[in-house]
This record gives structure tokens, sequence and C-alpha cells, in this order.
């Protein structure tokens, strides 16, 4: 068995997310359809991070074992013809050692959240990003961010369907970026909690608006309680940017 | 009657192209169904320029003359509601002399053309980009494109279906920008003739593959003759993206 990374693109609008659900197709689904269609055998994907319906990947990173004797070169290109017409793309492929585990040995994840911030409803961005009709203060919402970097327990910012034992994390990016009517704002840290992005970037377009005080983002983490979380972002607008090693 | 000055970004994937077509769906009948619906009144839509299917548009600019009194702000909303489910939104609308035309006062119109550089097929940018998997040396486009630039008999690169007058153009801006595998080739001039950027991106991509040297852009210009052109982009990658008055 050769273990294979690999970096995948994909448009998460006609799945119910990364992991195989019974109920839908999702990512996992499609790649794991194509590896068994090229090499004849069982083949399950593991991913970085598992993304939520709907939620989008620029460079999610994955793993495989396969036996049969194939070039990283030919992988990828066999996964590309055997995954249209699903709107998933392989980017690279490369050989890695096997103890290499695309969810294990990850260093860090990142996410960019990307907001359209007009009144006209959007064309061929529907699904792509977050309209918010408000104006919003992208000065006030980097403000709001800075509340939330470095170590801090997020259980606000967390679903109440998160597996994760801790609600601790730590948090290294939140930075808020305009870009004419775009706001772009990027998230790193060496992991998620489930929701977490959608829930920080819920409360920092809260803050844009005008109807939350920078100060409140804060208030909101001290308090440890989803209930006190002001909007949690649709998924529309995420992206899952990088996996480091 | 009041004129209004409409700035449209359209999706041009499910259109026919901007002019209203009797074999399917265009743009221009979106906009004048949806005026329609508004003020009880037919209501004609003119446009900065006509694209062909497939193309989209950023900021195309247009003209309607309304009876019915309506600000500008209603206006742009109430065509957004009447617009849903088509891909097509009214970015801004203004009150413009009844002497304003969309089409004749244009002192200058714009397009961008996008290139995704890579093996991969496209995912979300479906339709929305040109995909081509051979390495382009984008600096050797840019020296095929400075043979372009200036007043010339475009015959070369003017489609057979072309109502124009007179092939000479003076083309002012053909710039090719890489950043990472995407590459934007873009374009400005008082006008263009039909298929021209289409025409002028696939001689570029001819250069940036190999396949022409930059100087055989300027000796394919000179001929005059369609037969010498080397390849026309695909509608996917093509932007409208500005008109200035």
């Amino acid at each position: 068995m050769t273990r294979f990374a690999l970096t995948i693109e994909f448009d998460g609008r006609p799945f119910m997310g990364w992991q195989r659900q019974s109920h839908g197709p999702s990512v996992q689904q499609a790649l794991e359809t194509a590896a068994h269609a090229i090499t004849g055998e069982p083949v399950a994907v593991h991913a970085a991070g598992r993304t939520d319906a709907g939620v989008h990947g620029l460079a999610m990173r994955a793993h495989c074992d396969i036996g049969k004797a194939i070039t990283p070169f030919r992988l990828m290109e066999a996964l590309n013809a055997r995954l249209r017409p699903h709107p998933v793309a392989v980017l690279a492929c490369e050989v890695v050692a096997d103890d290499w585990h695309a969810r294990f040995s990850c260093l860090g994840r990142s996410y960019e959240y990307r907001i359209v911030n007009r009144r006209a409803p959007l064309t061929w961005e529907a699904g792509l990003a977050w309209q918010v009709p408000q104006m919003l203060d992208e000065g006030a919402m980097a403000a709001g961010a800075a509340h939330l970097l470095g170590r801090h327990d997020f259980t606000t910012f967390r679903s109440a369907h998160c597996q994760a034992d801790s609600p601790v994390r730590t948090l290294d990016t939140l930075s808020v970026t305009r870009t004419g009517d775009r706001i772009a704002i990027r998230a790193a840290a060496r992991s998620f909690l489930h929701h977490q992005v959608r829930s920080m970037v819920g409360c920092l377009a809260m803050v844009g608006m005008g109807r939350w005080t920078p100060d409140r983002v804060g208030e909101a983490l001290a308090a440890r309680d989803r209930a006190r979380l002001g909007l949690n972002a649709p998924p529309d607008g995420l992206f899952f940017t990088g996996a480091i090693y």
C-alpha cells in the first residue's frame, strides 16, 4: 500500500458536507467512489477537516492508501476524470510516509469567509458568499475580532453538536479586510470547534452593523454561553483554504 | 418619462446573451419583463454592449425610460425583487438626461478575461473561467499583446457575423497579469468588434503555450484575414467590466 496526500478543491453547494452521509451526496463519497473505480479496491479518504453542508474547499488536504501501482500524477489525472461531473477537483497529489495523517498530523488549518456587502442580490456568487445589505464597518469588525485572538474557552462559538473534548482553542489569526464591497475574514488555528468560524463571523457582522460594540464580542466570549451568540453566519461564504503539516 | 441609467451584474451561463432572442432567455428580456411588471408599461432596456451567450457582466451599463413616478432607489429595489430567480442584479440606478444613451453616449468599454492555468478541472468556477491545462508563459503573452495596442484594422480578430461598418478600432489597454494559477487579461477600447476580445485572447493563449511567437500576433493582425486567427477563446472567461461616459 502506498499513502497519497491529496489537495482538493470543491464547490460545497451540492453536498451535505465533507463527510459521507446516508441521506445525501458528500465530497468524501465522490472521492471514494472515484478511487474505487480506478483501483478496484475500497478506498477510504481522510481529510484535514470535516466541512459542513454548503461549505467550500479551496485547498482541503486529505490522504488515502492505494494498493495498485500508480504514480501520483496518474492518480490525480484518473481521479479528476472519474470525479466528473461532481464539482470536486484534485489540485495536487504526492506520496507521503505511511504514518502521515491528513487529520492527526495537521498543525494548522485556515479558513476564509467571504461577505458581499451590498443591497443587490448575488448573481454568479450565489451560494459562494454571504450577501449583507446593511453597510458594515470593517474597522469595528477588526476591533471586535481582536478580542478573540489567543487561547480561550470558545463555548459561546461552538455548536451544540460539537464533538470536541475541550472548548479551548488557540486562535492565531482573525483578520478583516475590505476590498470595495467585498469583506474577507481570514481565520487560522491549529484546530477549530464545530461552527466556530461561522459563529465568530456572525458576531463580527453584528459589530459591523453597529448592533454590537466591539467589546461585546469579548463579553460574549467570556460568558462561555452559546445563548450569547449574536448570529451564526450561513455556510455559503465559508472556504477551507489550507492545512499545514 | 424619466430616463434611468442602470449598472447591472449578471451571470451569463443561463442566457443566450444580452440581446433579446426568440430561441432562448436573455438578460435584456429578464430586465424588460421585470420593468414591465413594476410599471405596467412595456419598457425597452438599452445596454452599452451586446454580450454573447455565456459571457458575464460585472458592471454593464444600460438605460430605460419609465413613465411611472419612482425614485432610483425604489426602481433598483423593485427590479432586484422582480428579477429573481434570474442571476441578474441591478447594482446602481440614477436619473440621467433624456439624451443620455447607454450605447451611443459610451466613450469606452472594458473587459476582463479570466484563465485558470492548471491541470485540474474547474469546480465552483465552471463556466466562469477558461481552464487551460498547458503551462502558459504570461511574459510572452504580454509581448504578443503589445502588437495589438493602438489603432489597427482588426479584421483577423472579427467574427464573420460582425455588423460594424469598419474593422478599424483603437485598443487602449491589453494587459496580461498572473496571480498564482490565475491569468487575467484586461482590454479597454472605445468599442470592440464582435468576438474581438475572445479572438485576441485565443491568439495570446497560442503564444502562452509556445505554439506562436509573440511576433506572430503582429503578423496575424497585419494579414487582415480571419483564417489567420489561432484560436477563439470560449465565452466562459469573459466579463464585461465597465463603460465610461
